[in-house]
Order: structure tokens, then sequence, then C-alpha cells
């Protein structure tokens, strides 16, 4: 049927009156071409009887061949009239070959660390923020931005990571970036173009950030931990590192924060060695039994380059964290970001810093905080009332908690938790390659489910729980 | 005074009531070391001292003592007492060392290529599509996402790329990015792991383009060109090139479209070679004198990567742009995504998917078309009018044209300008290293002005202009 121009014109479904005649015949023709119902070489009728077959102007038609020569479809050549073109031979995408294999039903429940409760994100409020800030933002905003990101918000960061994480953040040092790992990347760039030869990190952690020094050519050897946490008292163990990425304030996910002595070694080796300190404080704000621990960063804003973000503490949909930056280092990591096109939409800057400025955040903070403190305690409670020689460690903070497991029996509870229905991770799914094991155990993010899915989730966990002489 | 604790007290301004006693006393203490008015083994009285000075209870002091502690401000030992901590000694950021130049005075009025006009940016519009966005999200949304992109999002870029530009784009091939360079970064960084070394670029083009080939450990040989465009019938030119990038609808900043014998050739090219087409379709919606020029990519989906952005449509501040890829390369381009932490925030995309789906990005782009082609018209015609010589080339589309000089007066003409108070840029800020020269000229974005603006500035370009004989 491919040269069969007689029933063409019916094949082409035109709107045979209107101004997207010609658009239509042109889109028609080209799929025509594309789809290989009109093969290459194929002499196309000229305009004049193309035309007088579609009832329509003969100009319509040559416009239409026009522009299909023009985007290489046909070719139009004096003598030989207007033919399909040998190069573009049809190429439909080709079908998807591989076969994927079918995906397991997901889970019923889910308590796997890293991202807080979604259903409690406050669309209301976050809503009324964006719109005060879209309508208040000068036309300028919207723009290519400054790569440091927007002065409202890195003015709104300052004052509210000094009050509640006691940073010393001045907005000129901070740089806001579209979420943890992408700051971390930056900053791996910025020290290999030092020169630094490796970071180390935390003995537990995720995969993925060592990953990412890892993709910036650094090398990332890993720190011992003890009872008390992660050991940097040995300065040996961080020998040719221009930078050690930690989580001091809550480590993840044992769940520790760094005792005050290794606080301040860890800050000494940076002085030392004119190396950093990458501290990542990811949930800084959810800490329940007393204050907050401060950040690390305040002990030497030289020397320590403070993360932060807001993916635990209001979605991480909004990919908005940010960096409070050693003075020796802020021109480096904004020139590689610059290079690499990343900045967080303005809008969404702007509406963070409304949100920030106007006690929203703090308010939706307190919030959380007491749900998740919360759940924490009925964690606690119904582990100690169902499985009493269980012990939970890290609970004093954050979205997750620890459950010890009797030595051996992680695996085996991980497939206890599947075949109830719960995702959840094992300690050993943080260890770093290379460190020594702490103890099996189950990484609970407690924050995870909605309110609504919570009970189910605690149910499931317990009943994955191992039986124990009682 | 660091040691005069008689006036300490009043010194910590402290609210002497209320929930916030013991947070207010541990910041001012938490300041006082910090700013070095607490200076390193200065023992600190005793808590009960303390409390006594301050009228407050004895707990109060002692728990902020307890809390600077564990932060590692503090030392307390038995028998010495709470003394400020030797390793913190007080460092506080250093100030901004370099003096920087005075900044000259912001040009009055500009006409620099690349942003579209921002007072125009549609917030009502936008700001109703983000809030029925939010408002009908899934809870999911609002956790980590899909490195590729929201579904609805490109579901909708794949019936809007079919219908506007001729691309074959199916959602699962589509990748949302954060901006153009950080689609061509990530696709450097694949074609790198692949084993090309090299990424051929047009001779005319924007510097960081090329850059961010460059950062991918990829070379970046230019493409000679003719009156016609772009070169690539001789594919010496591209020997060992893995892929080229290209403005085959509307060079920049040239202005021409590849003619329909060169779109062929550089597919053919791919074709042989195994290489890729990366096709920066930046401005492809804006065409003023006949319809669009459809997409290089619809030639051969497998061979040609459709770059594409809502920076010139809309604004350059939402960082929303899409690639589709071939099929053979999806994964890696994911992989490589997923790494590195970048998708846009799920509210934005969801929104510019409301927004594409209601029809308001069409209203909004066919009221630009109109405005810009206004402002054309008003250039073309003032141009001829007043200085009768200058030839303007790349009118038929998009947001900027070229102002062709004498030869040798690109450097004075730019002196002028800047005389004037107005920016605009050469034609030689856009030439690459090593390519030879086009002509002289000025590239006039003349989409850049807000519409109250653009008169101003129209008359700024215009004296700025070399007086000829006539």
């Amino acid at each position: 049927m491919a040269n069969d121009w007689s029933t063409f014109g019916a094949d082409l479904h035109l709107e045979l009156r209107g101004p997207r005649l010609r658009a239509g015949l042109t889109d028609a023709l080209r799929e025509a071409v594309r789809g290989g119902r009109l093969e290459a070489g194929t002499r196309l009728p000229s305009s004049r009887s193309l035309a007088a077959d579609l009832g329509i102007a003969r100009n319509t038609v040559a416009d239409a061949y026009a522009e299909l020569v023009a985007e290489g479809w046909l070719t139009a050549r004096q003598g030989s009239g207007t033919r399909v073109a040998h190069r573009t031979a049809p190429r439909a995408p080709a079908p998807r070959s591989r076969t994927r294999a079918p995906r397991p039903a997901a889970p019923a429940h889910d308590l796997k660390a890293g991202t807080p409760d979604l259903a409690s994100f406050p669309r209301a409020d976050w809503l009324k923020a964006y719109r005060r800030a879209l309508t208040a933002a000068p036309h300028a905003a919207f723009g290519y931005g400054d790569p440091r990101g927007r002065d409202e918000l890195r003015t709104a960061l300052a004052g509210y990571l000094a009050r509640a994480r006691g940073v010393h953040a001045r907005p000129e040092r901070i740089v806001v970036c579209a979420g943890f790992t992408h700051g971390l990347s930056l900053l791996g760039q910025v020290l290999r173009a030092r020169g630094a030869r490796a970071a180390a990190v935390e003995s537990y952690g995720l995969g993925l950030h060592a990953d990412a020094l890892g993709r910036a050519g650094l090398g990332t050897p890993v720190l011992p931990f003890d009872e008390a946490g992660t050991s940097v008292r040995e300065p040996a163990d961080l020998d040719g590192c221009g930078a050690v990425l930690m989580t001091a304030a809550h480590q993840f996910p044992l769940g520790g924060a760094l005792p005050p002595d290794r606080r301040a070694a860890v800050v000494d080796w940076a002085r030392g060695a004119g190396g950093f300190v990458l501290e990542d404080d990811y949930d800084g704000e959810f800490r329940y039994d007393r204050q907050p621990v401060g950040a690390l960063q305040g002990l030497d804003p030289e020397r320590v380059v403070y993360l932060g973000t807001a993916s635990k503490s209001l979605a991480p949909a909004l990919r908005l964290a940010w960096m409070v930056l050693p003075e020796g280092l802020v021109d480096e990591v904004v020139e590689a970001k610059r290079a690499a096109d990343q900045v967080s939409a303005a809008p969404d800057q702007l509406a963070f810093a409304e949100f920030l400025g106007s006690g929203a955040y703090d308010r939706h903070v307190r919030a959380m905080r007491l749900r998740y403190r919360r759940r924490r305690d009925q964690l606690v409670a119904a582990v100690a009332a169902r499985s009493p020689e269980t012990r939970i460690g890290g609970i004093a903070a954050g979205l997750h908690a620890v459950l010890v497991l009797p030595p051996g029996t992680e695996r085996e509870t991980l497939r206890s938790a599947a075949w109830h229905g719960l995702a959840v991770r094992g300690l050993d799914d943080y260890r770093r390659p290379g460190a020594s094991r702490a103890a099996d155990g189950l990484v609970v993010g407690y924050a995870t489910p909605s309110d609504s899915a919570w009970p189910g989730a605690l149910e499931a966990l317990l009943r994955t729980l191992p039986l124990r002489a009682g």
C-alpha cells in the first residue's frame, strides 16, 4: 500500500479546513515516512495532483513538501520530482529488548530507614510559602541563578542553623545544593582537584556516599570504631586523607553521638593535617531526650564543612540541602557547582526561605519530633514487652533505631521480615567493605510509615523478631 | 573581661524564666566560648555559684554545662571543675580576606542572548499548576524519586515533543534533568565510560557546553562551517569522535537551520560510526516565518539524543530540562544520574506536567512567540531605517539575531555598547578555540528585556552601531 496514492488522502485523516490544514498534512506525511508507509525512494505525486486528490490548495501541499525537504524526510530535485529521502530510512525506536524480570509484589510494610513520614508533608503550609514566594519574587529570580543559591534562602538558613544547630553560618559561606550526595560530590571534586587522594569514612554508613567520593577519584579508607563510636584517636588512621566524612551528632546507622573527646580529636586532626571534616548532619533536628548535640562545625568553621538537608525534616522530593563552607573552600565549590549547572529551582528556594522565616519549619519539625518520639516510645515499649531480651540502640535521636539481634541471626531475621511482608534492612547492609562487624541487627526506620501504616508495620516487626527463651 | 564573673550573668542576656531558660544559657555560654569571651582553660564557676548569681535553679546550670561538655566546648574533670576546653580555642570564621574589586555599575540595558523575558513568566498560571499538582500528588511523590523523573512529566513531555517537535519520544526514553548542561554532563560521562575519547562541537557555541564535555574527559574538536552552516560532509572531521553536539534547528549563535543534506549526513555518520548526535534544541518552539524545523532526532531516534529545556520557553529558574535517549543509552544515563543525586524537585516536575497537560504551556509559548516576533520585526525595521547597510542574520527563529558588522569593528562596537550602557556580546565571544572567524557581529538577545525595557534597549543598540556612509 506504500505507493497506493488513491487511498493516501483518506489515510491522512486530514481535517480538510482550518488553519491546521498545512500542519496536519505535514505531520501526516512525516508520519507516513517515519512509519514506513512511504518507503525510501518513493516518488510523491506532484503537489498539483495531490492537492486535487485532497481537494485543497496546491500551495498547501507545496508548503508541506518544502517543509519536509527542509527536515530531511523528502528530497526534491529538478526533473525527478519529490521523493522520500534515502538516508532517512524509517527507524522507529527499537522495542525494549530485554525482558525485565517480573517484580516481586511490594512488601506490605516499610521500615527501611532514610525517609521521613511522607504523608505528613505539610502541603498546605508549603503551598502557602510557595505562593507568597512566587508572588513576591523579583523578575530576576526567574533567570539563571547564583550557583550558591538565592540570597533570601542563605540568609534564612544562616539564622536557622546558628540558632538550632550551633553552626557558625554566614550567608556567603552557604551553598545550596540539590541533596546531600550532590554536595558531597562537589566537595569530592574540589578536594581531589586540590590534590587529596582519599577521604576517610566511618565503618558503617551509606554506600552511595562513599561511592560519590570514589567517583571523584578519592580513596575511601574506613575508620575503625569501638563501643564509644568511630575512633579517630589514632591519627595514623587518617594518614594521606584530605578529609573525613562523619555523622557526628548521630552515627548512621549505629545511632551514637560522637563523644566530646573524639569530636575534639577529629577537629585537631583537621587542623594539624590541613584536612577537612565533612559533617553529615542528616537528622540533627530530631533529638528526643535532651537538647540537640550541637554541630561539630561550631568547633572550627574553617576545618569543618557542615552539610544539612531538608530531606529528613521535610521531604526528599524538594531536593534542598545546604553546605556551610570554610572560607578557603567557598570559591572552588561555587565554581564546581556553576560548571555543573546544578541550582535548585529558585521558586523552591524562595519558598523554603519563606517557610523558614515564617516559623512554619520550626512548627513542622516540632510536630514531627513529637510524632517520631511517640513512635520510638511505642517501639521501645513493644519490643520490651514482646521480646524482652532484644536490646535497642540509637534511640536518643533521629528517625531510626537499631535492634540488636543474637549473633549470627541477622540474615535469618531478614528472611523472616520478608516472610511477614516487612521491608527492613540489616546492619550489615550498611557495613563498609573491610570494616569489622559491629553486631547483628535490624535498622528500623520508624519514621518511614504514615501514621495509619505504623501500627501494622510495628506488629510485622515484632513478629519478625526471633523467639527467645523467656 | 573574659573572667569577670560578676558581670557574666548580665552579659548572657538571659530571659530568666520560661522553658527556654536552659537552652538560652547553653547558647549564651557556647557563644561566649566561641566568640573568645571565655578563653581556653578558663575555669567556670561551679554550677551552684553561677545559679546563685543568676537566680536560677542549679540543675539548669548543671544541665547546660553537661550539654557543652558533650559538645566539646567545655571539659569537666573530677577535682578541677569545669573549664573551657583547650582544643576548642575559638576560631571564628576568618573574615573574607580578598578585597573584591568594586563592581562597575550594572548596564542600563541588557541584550545579552540566552535568557527569555523574565517579566513575562506566567506566575499565576504556574502557581495554579503547582497548586493542582501539589494537591493531587500521591504521598510517595514526596520521597526520593525515580532518577528518570516523574512518570506524569515524562508522559506529558512525550506527547508534547512528538506533537510540537516531531520527536520520537516514549516516556521510558525520557530523562528529566536540571538543565541542558546537566544533561550534557551526564551524557559526557556515559560516553567517556563507553570509551569515547572526543565529542565534536560546532565552531560557534557556548564555551560552557564544550567545558562540560571536557570535564567528562572528552576532547572537543571543532567542526568547520561554511555559508550553509556547520559542515559535516567530511567524515574525517569526526574521526575518533563518539558524538557530535549540534544546534541543528537554529545554530547558536549564528542562527541558521542545518540544511537537509547535512542533517542527513550527520545522522549517516552516527549510524556508520556507531556515534551519537547530541541535538541541543534550545529554542525549537520559537520559529516565526514558517512551520518549525522538526527535530533531527526524528530521523533516527537510536542515534540522536534530543535535549530540550524549559529555560528559554518558560524560565531558567525552574531548572527543568529533558533528554530523549536512544534505547542503548537509557540505563547508563539513568545510573549516572542516580549516582549524582540530581533529580529536579518532584513538585516542580508535577507542576510542569500539569502545565503541559492543561494547555497552559502552549498558550504561553504562543504568546511569547508573538511577542518575540514583534520585537524581531521592530529590530529589523529599526536597523533597516537607521543603519541600512547592517545585515541581520538568524532572524527566522529563536530569541536572538546576529547583526553583522563591518570587518574589524566588533571590539570597537562592544566598547561603544558599554559606553551606551548596553550589555551585549560579540560573535567572537562564542567562537570556539581554533575555529575560524565567521564575521564581526553582535549577538542581540532581543528576548531578554521586559516589554517596558525593550524600547530603550533597542534605542541603545541603534546608537551603538557604527555610523556608515549613507
